[in-house]
């Protein structure tokens, strides 16, 4: 099974060999998917997040999000999560996944201010404060710790399992943790708009840094310390998940950017995980001119592959999803993970046609088309 | 199928047809296993709750349940969660049916003023009151709300969901929500101990229903209004659980008395639910003299059957299991409903013998006997 072909709907970037591994082990298996909300107060930051119509819509993001993927309707807010322009949340395709497979999911809380109005699984971490503060997250280890025991019991009933997050502010965040572990030098992280603003970020980021007193690299032995300063809620939670997960079952990590920085964190607290995982991602991401998720994977590892989804837009009747082909959104709320778990579930028997199907219906009941 | 041959592992009580319609249903399927934590201070009564080495300790009792099972060792107290006498907690039994079948199993926070040390699913319940005051439960609304979404979530990725609890003095608030009801005009309730406080459950009891201002049966149309005023925070939890549910999916009500109030309510509230649920218990319980499991359940439905678990601990060359044989526990931490989920998990591989042999295993390594 090693030999194995992949059906058209999905790619691989980086060691194949060890990808194919992984997906031969769990082809047709039975997943679980969660999905890690949070809240830093970063997103507010104006420019910093396009994940919400306003700056301070961005802190009801994760929610929503959350809401539209358990209830199918949001409840904290009016409306859907739309970034400026009406382009809808990639929550849309993550439910069309989640619908098509019947995966079983959770809902994470790491650390929240607007809480999704539904039962989260509670990590008992709180919203993060701004990244300049350079005291970004408080009780770390606890939620890591929790994290762990997380991991474990959901590889104890399950053959994988997928980890993700909806985190407005992430990708700043996880741009801090990177550079503080010295994971990369400079600003390679992606955005939710195609104006990704790199240089508000960075200048963000090194704010963050300079108050932590942190240089670059200075913190590559101890990851936990630089979600502390610099990082997100998220990243304790997932980064203790996909440890606790991984010790038994492949962990399928969904996301772009700022799960890298929660990868990076992973593989250098428990190098015995390589091997165990892969990132679960869109091409959209992988194709993003502004960021390079393959060369910041390549400097984490050489051995924790990507496997993407090869969904594509351009064929929709609506623009508010043909933007996602002129760089918008790209991931986020596990769309890519979700999607490529649910085609191994399913062994190959859902397609890219068939999600995009899924997630025509869910967008017309949303935007009350029908 | 419906003709289906039970194992002797398994027993029947009550309507048949419909247990064997359902178990038909299920047989070798897979399911998700749920236990709902909640302390209420009415276990602090002396003499109500023999769940702990001492009234205080009965607060402990259902914290340490769940890291027992979830983590294999207790962190909130020292030592195993015992009855006076050294007699172990049946969640030793839930363990060895989770382990055996590796089904899925996630613990509900109901309401704790104790935590366990690990990630639960949050309903934002609070602590239960003294069920003597009239006012034992708060935001019951929103805590049964938060089960229904729980009961669809569980319900979409497995094909059975099976509920239980772990909340000390909860057969007196149990006893105080049927006779509200009216669905039980006498104390027919179990007791984790074999002299059980009968008169002292009474007595307490009818203080609580006084102080409420309520007659028996004047509550039998709104059962959240009974558990607000002389429940416990698990009963909302899981009454929600299981009418959200019970809509898609068979729910296996693991429990005893405490839980034939749950289910009383449910039924009350969503009279569909009847035909997709059944009782899961032991042998203990069903033969239990003091109690009397049989008549509560026919008077609430004809048609909710009871599925029970022939286990039999009087060749167990431990005295502190032998005193299952003597009247000692019966039930509790969903130890029934979990034992015959594995076995129809498994189609009847597992047996009661297997489970024996795991319970033995897991309780030398408890008691470090090893």
């Amino acid at each position: 099974m090693s030999d194995m072909e992949l059906p058209p709907s999905l790619s691989i970037y980086g060691n194949e060999k060890i990808a194919k591994n992984i997906l031969s082990r769990i082809w047709g298996k039975r997943g679980v998917f969660t999905c890690t909300v949070a809240n830093t107060l970063t997103s507010t930051i104006p420019g910093i997040s396009d994940a919400g119509d306003t700056p301070e819509l961005t802190m009801f993001t994760p929610a929503a999000d959350a809401e539209l993927l358990v209830l199918g309707k949001t409840v904290c807010m009016k409306g859907i999560p739309i970034n400026p322009g009406g382009i809808p949340t990639p929550a849309t395709l993550t439910k069309a996944a989640l619908e098509i497979s019947r995966m079983p999911f959770f809902i994470v809380n790491g650390g929240c201010r607007v809480r999704p109005n539904l039962p989260c699984i509670e990590m008992e971490g709180e919203c993060g404060n701004y990244v300049t503060s350079g005291r970004s997250v408080s009780n770390v280890r606890k939620v890591f710790d929790n994290g762990v025991i997380l991991g474990k019991m959901l590889s104890h009933g399950s053959d994988f399992v997928v980890v993700s997050e909806s985190c407005a502010g992430g990708t700043t965040t996880a741009l801090a943790v990177l550079l503080a572990m010295g994971v990369v030098k400079e600003n390679l992280v992606s955005s939710s708009s195609p104006n990704n603003p790199r240089e508000l970020k960075m200048r963000t980021v090194t704010e963050g840094l300079k108050a932590a007193g942190i240089g670059i690299g200075d913190l590559s032995d101890d990851p936990l310390r630089a979600i502390e300063c610099v990082g997100d809620p998220m990243m304790p939670a997932n980064v203790g998940i996909i440890i606790g997960a991984a010790k038994k079952v492949p962990v399928i990590v969904g996301g772009g950017t700022q799960m890298a920085a929660v990868i990076a964190a992973a593989v250098k607290l428990d190098p015995s995980i390589v091997g165990n995982i892969f990132q679960g991602t869109t091409r959209w991401l992988m194709e993003d001119p502004n960021s390079s998720m393959a060369k910041i994977m390549d400097s984490i590892s050489p051995d924790i592959p990507i496997v993407y989804v090869n969904m594509d837009y351009s064929s929709s009747p609506y623009e508010g999803l043909q933007a996602y082909e002129w760089g918008y959104i790209k991931e986020g709320v596990g769309c890519g993970g979700s999607s490529v778990a649910a085609i191994i579930q399913s062994a190959g028997e859902v397609t890219c046609m068939g999600l995009l199907d899924k997630v025509h219906e869910i967008y017309r009941k949303l935007m009350n088309f029908d």
